[in-house]
Formats: C-alpha cells, structure tokens, sequence
C-alpha cells in the first residue's frame, strides 16, 4: 500500500478530494457522478478526467485521501504517554462519523459494494491494515515502557478494530442516540481488561 | 415491533421468503428484481404480489423472517446455563455470517441503504431491539443466580452488538480470513471482563 505520510495528492487533486467529499456528502454514493464532482470542483468533467480516468479510479484516491487526512490528525497529536495515545486514536476512530454523518453513510454504501468491487476492497484492506499498524506501534510502545501487560498487540488490536468497524456501522444503520458513546466506553473497558 | 415468536408467515409467504433468500444470494441486493424472486418460486410476479406490493414491503417482510428463523434456533438450544446460553447466543450472532457469506454481503447492502429506507431502519431497529432484548434476559438470569456480576447488563449487551456488527462489516468488506473467530474472541474476552 502507499504510504499516506507522503501526502501524494498534487494541488488540482486535492481540490478534486475536497470536491468529492462535498459531492458524496450531499448526493451519497448512489447518485454520484463525476459531473456533480465537477460542479462542486467548479471545472468541467475533462478536468475531473484529466486526473482520474473513471469514477472508481477516483474513489479509490479519495479512500487514500481519507487516510492521509487521518493520518495527519494522528500526527498532530502531541504526547508520547502510551495510554494518552491510544485513547486519542479511539476518539478520533471512533467518534469521527459523528461530525460528519453524511460521509459516514457514504462510506458504509461504499464498504457495502466492498465484495463486487476488487479495487475498493484492496483499499478498504490497506486503509485498515495502516490503522492496525498505528494502534499495534502505540500498543507495543506502551508494553516496552511497562504501562500495558505482555499482550499479544495484533489481536488486541483487532478486537478493537470490531468495536470501531461496529460502532460505524451502528450509527449509519440504526442512528440510535449514544451508539458512539457505548462504544468508546466498550473499547475503554476492553483496553482496561486486556492491556492493563 | 411484532412478535418474532409467533411463526407469522403463511405457506406461500414461507415458499417467497426462501425464494427470496435463493434470489438474493444469487443476485445480490442491488440486482434483486420480483420477477428474479417469482422466477425462484417457480410462480408468476403476480402470485408474489399478490401477498407483497412492492419490492420493499417484501423485503422488509424478509428481515422478520430472518429473524424468526434467528428465534428459532436459540429456542431449540435446551441448556438453561446463564453462561452456556450466553456463548450460544454469540456464536449464532457471530459465526452465521461464514455460513452464509451470499446473505451477509447482501444484508449489508440493505444496511447501507437504511438511511435513505425508513422502513428498512425501522425494521433492522426493531431485530435490533429483540436481539438486545434476548441477550439482557440471558445476562440478567446469570445475575440472578450469582453466576455473572451485578452489571449494568444493557451496557453490555449494547458493547457486545458493537462486536457482533462489526465482526459482520469486516467479514463482508474485508473478507479476511479469522475475522469472525477474532471477533468471537473478542466478545468471550468482554464477557469474562465485565460479566465475571
């Protein structure tokens, strides 16, 4: 997979990203198309064509650019504490579909076409695969430091991907009041048991 | 919501749920048409729409179906073990989906769509909500009779529908091999955490 700490999107391409944030937020996955990327981009479709040859193509760049965005935040974080880490990664995982909701049920439509679509699965799986990395460094530091137990990290870590990946899929299907909360708390009492 | 335990569904009603079982593994949601349900039950699209209007309306009748069917098999388990019935009930949760795999890519797709579906929202709440209801009764049981600790079991059970939907996501949209396995993993650790 790319590395997403090389911020690999030229300047028109970062516009076309934010142009397709836009557009997904407000036409959802189903009724996207590049013309309505275009219009939000403020050019024509040639434009939006010149970088991205079909409307998969540049999905498959804005799953990166969603990436690169989180990693960034990641980044900005300050503390090196283990514990502090790893509780600002769940928030940040966790209670990211909050503020943006109509991305959120973008993405689930997007994961949901996961199985028909080799090119979005192989994303779906390298986005994921650069997250558990994130959380399993964050793990084996704080078990070198001896804050958490002698655990195995890839595991932990995976478990922890099920209450994020559920905690997502909860509040786009059933936007039931709280979800997010209960599953911070979830991931909090699982990190409390397994690593400490 | 109605009663799952009531066997609600007529003959010919059971003969198109399993034709539309048939049809959705086979087609996918997206592709799902009544003539590809009456062409499973071996009938015309008028006798399907003689018991349901609309694509929808069928479909929504087929999430009831799956879970009766899903009230079905925890009723045949004969254990009356708070902690054995406990394990049933997330090894059913957790581990259909790998039987199923056609069905669960499928599902999700009826997930995604339930923030443009009110009635399919309204539906998988409601499966939701008597799912909850089945687990809270068998950790309260396990209270009251001293075998799990004085938990709020609505918490728990809200934190364990976290890993039972996202062990669901992932198994769809990564199609990783141990996913469901890690994830029932997961749900024993929290049940030993929090429950004992």
């Amino acid at each position: 997979m790319a590395d997403p700490t090389e911020g690999s999107f030229s300047e028109p391409e970062t516009e076309i990203m934010r142009a397709t944030y836009r557009a997904l937020r407000e036409h959802g996955y189903a009724d996207l198309t590049i013309k309505r990327i275009a219009a939000e981009y403020g050019k024509s479709t040639a434009a939006v064509h010149y970088h991205y040859d079909t409307k998969d193509e540049l999905l498959v760049a804005f799953l990166d650019y969603l990436l690169e965005r989180f990693v960034d935040t990641i980044r900005d974080v300050e503390t090196t504490d283990p514990h502090q880490r790893l509780d600002l990664l769940l928030d940040e995982l966790i209670f990211a579909p909050e503020e943006h909701r109509d991305l959120a049920v973008a993405m689930l439509e997007m994961r949901a076409q996961a199985p028909y679509k080799g090119d979005f699965r192989e994303r779906f799986r390298g986005n994921d695969e650069y997250v558990r990395y994130m959380i399993k460094a964050v793990i084996n530091h704080g078990i070198d430091e001896g804050e958490f137990d002698d655990v195995d990290a890839d595991h932990v870590t995976r478990g922890l991907m099920m209450i994020v990946d559920g905690a997502r899929t909860r509040a786009v299907v059933l936007d039931e009041p709280g979800a997010l909360e209960t599953a911070r708390q979830t991931a909090a009492e699982y990190v409390d048991a397994v690593l400490t």
